[in-house]
């Protein structure tokens, strides 16, 4: 199955595809997806894009699957607002379309504003009816907005020299006070030992 | 082709694949594949684990695709601290291995070392010799540690209520102030027309 075409799946094979990336059936993902959809529609006139994902809970992974922008390849920016909405927009302009799910609009969408909002535990979700629900909803529970990426967030930041971390001595973008941000302060291991 | 089964692959089929989630061939992508693979071979007593990236580029792909963690499903997270390193971590005590690129082991891999620190311009680097290269090298350019990850990074944290912000009326993870994280000041955009 193609990765990257949206149009090329049904909703059943977006299913299928994204349960296989993400590890299991998502209903942020299903509905990332249509928010995704209806931006690249109004995309048309840019050939290619880059991305803004506003929450860190699933949007980014429909990002992933159905444009061509990753965390690794630096399209993809996650600026975690906890707003539920992504962005596309031409890299150099800034000019593009964000995507949000529209609190205000789920009145007519009980079984979306549910989930949302969290208002039924996950276990009393019906997950068809949700289904179904994201589906006919599809564009009427977002809002869809021409934007403009501030300029600090365009183009590419120069990567500069690699440099020997004077602590660790693993290599490391090179900042002034010699050391890599691990060494600076940011701690992630509380144990540490070689193996190999 | 089966995603997220590194064995699957052969070094053809991982380079083809790869390149169409990633949108190019990328280096750091293909020694990323090796780097995760030498560490899901050590994590044979655990079958499920997290990740942590401590690269944003390339480095993440790599996880997200040979792995079940990606960050839409919160199982990798991205903690930039600019080393070329991953780990795979049992997600409850907190060990697991990590593995890193090895400035001090390129010497014998001059191709590597040339695109590692960026020695030689994209355009004058010899990619076949450079595949060849990270393949013949394998974990000999790697450091291999076993870590026990800090306990502060560890576990889920409660997502909480969903509130609507006081001033954009989006949906946002409540906090105290009653507006989300954009509206404390977190500028993405320069303009912002609602069309739907």
């Amino acid at each position: 199955m193609p990765m990257k075409e949206l149009n090329k799946y049904t909703a059943d094979e977006y299913i299928k595809a994204l349960t296989e990336f993400h590890g299991n059936f998502a209903p942020g993902l299903f509905i990332g997806g249509f928010m995704v959809a209806a931006a690249i529609r109004r995309m048309g006139e840019y050939e290619i894009f880059d991305a803004i994902c506003e929450s860190t809970a699933c949007l980014p992974d429909a990002i992933q699957m159905l444009t061509p922008c990753t965390v690794g390849n630096g399209w993809l920016k996650i600026i975690d607002t906890g707003r539920f909405a992504i962005t596309l927009y031409d890299k150099k302009s800034g000019n593009g379309v964000r995507v949000s799910l529209d609190p205000q609009k789920l009145d007519r969408f009980p079984e979306i504003k549910n989930w949302f909002f969290r208002l039924t535990r996950k276990q009393e979700q019906d997950q068809e009816k949700l289904i179904h629900e994201i589906q006919s909803a599809g564009e009427n529970a977002f809002t869809i907005r021409n934007v403009t990426v501030s300029r600090a967030l365009l183009g590419k930041h120069d990567r500069g020299r690699i440099a020997i971390c004077e602590s660790c001595g693993e290599a490391y973008p090179e900042e002034e006070c010699g050391l890599c941000r691990a060494c600076q302060g940011l701690e992630i291991y509380s144990k540490l030992s070689r193996v190999g």
